[in-house]
C-alpha cells in the first residue's frame, strides 16, 4: 500500500488478498507514528483495537465471507465524535472527567457496519470553536504541505491526516467552515452535506441551528462512496448538463491573485460569464457567527460558571460573549435565516451549481496568522470563515475542491448545490477533475508517497 | 333572528329564503349599535360595506344561484387581522400611520369565499400582549355577564361579542392563552388549532413560535364546522372509543371550589380515575413565556427604539424586557421546547384527549384585577395563563368549552390533543354537550336573546 492509498484501493486490495488488512493497519500505525510529530494531526491511537479488528477482517477474508464495502479500511475522526469506551474531549480538558462514551456516534457505527475500522481521534479548535486548530491544551496542528502554516480548522487535524497521506479518509464537522477552510487549506476533498441529511447523533454538539457533519478525502470517489455509506442510501445518479454560476460580489472580493486566476480558468472552462449574487451576504455571515455564538454560549454556560479556568482563554470569552448576547440579536439572526434561505432557494430554481471560493487565499504563516480583508490585515482566526459562513445559513450541501496547478500552496473551491442534491456537486466536481482543475495537492504526489 | 342565533342558523334562514341577509345584517348592526356601550368589544363597525355585501346575497338568493355554506353570516375579526382597505391597528395607535391593507388576512379571504360577511374590528390589549384587554388607547372591554368582570384576553373583543350575541363567530389569535382566556371568561366555544394548521398570513404578528389564528362560537357545530371551512379541507370524521385522561399536577393546583367540582363532574361522567403529569410544566409555561416575550420584543425593537412613548406602558416594558433578555435564555428556552414536545408526544401514544382547566376561577373584578395563586393574590393579567401558556409551547390543539351548571360565571375546561387531531377534540366536546356537561353560559339565554 501506498502511503497516499484511496479507501476503495485498499479496500480492494483487502478483498483480492493482495494485501491482508492486518498488515494495512500496521504500515497505517506506523506511518503515524513515525510522521505525526511533524504536523501533530493525531490526539489519540486506538492502535491495539484496530489491529484487533483488522484480524478479524483477515479472518472473513481466510473463510471467503463476503466482506462489506470498506472492509478493513482505516479511518480518522475529529476529537468530537463519540467511539465507544472512550473519552470524548471535544478538544478540551473540560470533558476529561466526564464517562466513556457508551456506544460509537451515529456515523461511526454506519462505517464499522461497512467494514471501516476507526484508527485515530484528531486534533481541533477547542469545542471546534475556531478556523486555526491551535489548541491551548493538545497543541497547534500544523500543515502538511509547510509546518510553518496552519492547517486551519476547527477539523484541521482530520485534514491534515488526510493531506500527510496518514489516512484515506477522516470525519469532521462544519458549522461555519470547519470542513471547508482547512480541506482548502490542506489540499484535500472536502464535504459538507446538506443540513440535516446525515446524523449527528454522538458528536458532540456546537450550534444545534447549523451543525454538519461530514468527511475528508483525498480522491473524488472515495467521498461520494462513503458519503452514501454515511447516508445509508444507494448512490444516486448524476445530472449532467448543470446549470453553472459563480457567484460574485462579496465572494469575488478579497481574493488572492493565484485564486483569482484558478477560478477564472475554472469559468473559462464551463464557459460562464458574468456572476450571480446572493443578497445581503455580510447579513448572512453575521447571521450565522450570532447564532453559533448564542447556541454555543447556551451550550457551555452551565460548564463556564463551574470551571471558567478550564477553557481555553479564546474559546471562553467567545462563549461568554455568545451567551450575553441580547435575545433580540438572536431571534433577529433566525428570522433573516428564513428570509435568506427563502433567496437562495429561489437563485436555485435558475441554476444547479454555485462556484465561490473556499478561503481567499493559500494558508497562513502560524507566526503571523492573518490575512487581508479590505485591504487590511485581520485575524485569521476570526475571518478565514468569510466565505463559508454565508453558506451554512441555509443549510446547504457544499462540496470543496482541492484546485489543481495553482502555483502556490492548496487552494480551494466551493461548489454549493440546493439541499439534498449532493449528487450535482459530485457530477461537477468529477467534470473538473477530468479536466484536470481539481485534484489532491500536490498532484504529483497523488500516485505515490 | 334571535340574538344568539348560530352561524349554522342564520345561514339556513338565509339559504331557505325565511329571512334576507340584509334584514339579518341590519339586525346585527343595530344590536351592536345600541348594547356595545355597555361592554366596548367593538372598535370599528363595517356597516356599509357588510350592507352592501348582504344585498349581494339577497341578490343570489333571487336569482337561485348556489349558496357558499356561510352566505350571509356576519363575523367578527380581534382587531389584527387584515381588512382589505382598512389600517390594521394591532390594538395599538402606534400602527395608526400605516397604509390599509391591501388584501384580507388568509383567513378573512377564506371566510369571505365561504360567504361570511366581516362587520367589525373587536378590542384587544395592544399587540396582543396580555390577559386582560384592558387597552391605554382603545378602552376595556367588560364582559357581558357582568361588566364589573373582566372580558379576559388578548382576544376579549371576540368572546365577548360572541358572548353578548352580537355575532355568531369571529376570529381571535392565541399564543399563550389569548383564546381560551376569554372563551373561559366569557362562557363561549373557543378553538386554538393545531401550530400552523391556519394559515397565520395578513395577521399581526406576535411569536413566530407560537402565534395560532382560531375562533370562538356560542355552538360546538358552528366550532367544528367553521374551523374545516378556515382549514380548507373537508370535516373528518370523528374518532369514538377515545382514551381521556386528566392532566393533574400544575393542572390540579389554585383551582376554585367551583372549578374543581365542575371537572369532578366531567372525569365521573367519562369514568376517569387518577391523572396524568405532563413533566416539567411549570418551566414549560416559563419557556413559552420567555420565547414570546424574546420573539414579541424583537419584533417590536425598531419601533420600540423610534416611538416609545406611543406603546401602552404596561406593553412597553415588557417588550423591552423581552428584546433585552439573553439569548441564552432564548436558546434555552427552545430547547427545552424540543423536549417538552417529545415528552408530551409520547403522552399522546397512551390517550387521545388530555382535559385541563382553561383559567383557575371565574372572570375577576375589573377593579380588583388579582387572582389567587398559591394562596396569595397575584395579577390577573400575568397569570391568568397559568394552564394555558404550558400547552402552548407544544404546539397542541386545544378546544376550550363552558362548562354547564357551575353556579357561578363562566369556568371553562380545555380539551387537548395531539397535533393534527382536532376531530379528537370535537368528538369529546360533543359528548359532554349531550349529557349537560358543556355549553354556552348561562344556558337559559342560549336559545333567546
Amino acid at each position: 500500500m501506498t502511503r497516499f492509498a484511496s479507501a476503495q484501493s485498499i479496500a480492494h486490495d483487502i478483498r483480492s488478498g493482495k494485501r491482508s488488512a492486518a498488515s494495512t493497519m500496521q504500515a497505517v500505525l506506523n506511518t503515524i507514528t513515525q510522521h505525526d510529530s511533524a504536523i501533530h494531526s493525531v490526539t489519540h491511537l486506538f492502535a491495539q483495537q484496530a489491529m484487533q479488528q483488522a484480524h478479524a477482517v483477515d479472518a472473513m477474508v481466510a473463510r471467503k465471507e463476503p466482506l462489506p464495502p470498506l472492509a478493513g479500511v482505516p479511518f480518522g475522526v475529529k476529537d468530537l465524535f463519540d467511539i465507544q469506551g472512550h473519552v470524548t474531549t471535544a478538544g478540551s480538558i473540560v470533558l476529561r472527567n466526564t464517562p466513556p462514551a457508551a456506544q460509537d456516534a451515529a456515523l461511526v457505527a454506519r462505517l464499522r457496519t461497512a467494514g471501516a475500522i476507526p484508527v485515530a481521534t484528531l486534533n481541533m479548535d477547542e469545542f471546534a470553536y475556531g478556523f486555526a486548530t491551535d489548541n491551548a491544551h493538545y497543541g497547534i496542528t500544523r500543515n502538511p504541505h509547510d509546518t510553518q502554516r496552519m492547517a486551519g480548522g476547527s477539523s484541521g487535524g482530520s485534514a491534515a491526516a488526510v493531506a500527510a497521506g496518514f489516512l484515506p479518509f477522516t470525519l469532521g464537522t462544519d458549522t461555519n467552515g470547519s470542513i471547508r477552510v482547512p480541506a482548502s487549506l490542506c489540499g484535500v476533498w472536502g464535504l459538507k452535506p446538506t443540513l440535516g441529511r446525515l446524523p449527528r447523533a454522538g458528536a458532540y454538539p456546537f450550534s444545534a441551528s447549523l451543525d454538519v457533519v461530514g468527511h475528508f478525502t483525498g480522491t473524488l470517489e472515495d467521498l461520494r462512496n462513503i458519503f452514501y455509506i454515511m447516508a445509508d442510501t444507494p448512490a444516486e445518479p448524476e445530472p449532467q448538463d448543470l446549470r453553472v454560476a459563480c457567484l460574485g460580489g462579496w465572494f469575488a472580493q478579497n481574493l488572492s491573485p493565484a485564486l483569482a486566476a484558478a477560478i477564472s480558468r475554472v469559468c473559462a472552462h464551463l464557459g460562464l460569464t458574468g456572476t450571480t449574487e446572493l443578497p445581503q451576504t455580510p447579513t448572512a455571515r453575521a447571521a450565522s457567527f450570532v447564532i453559533t455564538a448564542s447556541e454555543g454560549g447556551t451550550l457551555h454556560l452551565p460548564r463556564l460558571r463551574a470551571a471558567a479556568e478550564d477553557y481555553d482563554p479564546a474559546t471562553r470569552d467567545r462563549l461568554l460573549a455568545g451567551a450575553m448576547l441580547p435575545a433580540s440579536t438572536y431571534v433577529q439572526a433566525q428570522r433573516f435565516r428564513r428570509w435568506f434561505r427563502e433567496q437562495v432557494h429561489a437563485a436555485f430554481e435558475q441554476v444547479d451549481v454555485l462556484i465561490a471560493p473556499s478561503v481567499m487565499c493559500e494558508a497562513p504563516l502560524l507566526d503571523n496568522p492573518t490575512i487581508m480583508v479590505g485591504g487590511k490585515p485581520a485575524s485569521a482566526r476570526a475571518n478565514l470563515g468569510l466565505y463559508t459562513q454565508p453558506l451554512s445559513l441555509p443549510g446547504l450541501p457544499v462540496l470543496c475542491l482541492p484546485l489543481s496547478n495553482t502555483g502556490t500552496l492548496p487552494l480551494g473551491l466551493q461548489l454549493v448545490a440546493a439541499p439534498g442534491r449532493e449528487a450535482a456537486l459530485f457530477s461537477l466536481a468529477r467534470k473538473l477533475e477530468q479536466a484536470g482543475l481539481a485534484g489532491r495537492y500536490p498532484h504529483n504526489t497523488q500516485q505515490a508517497a
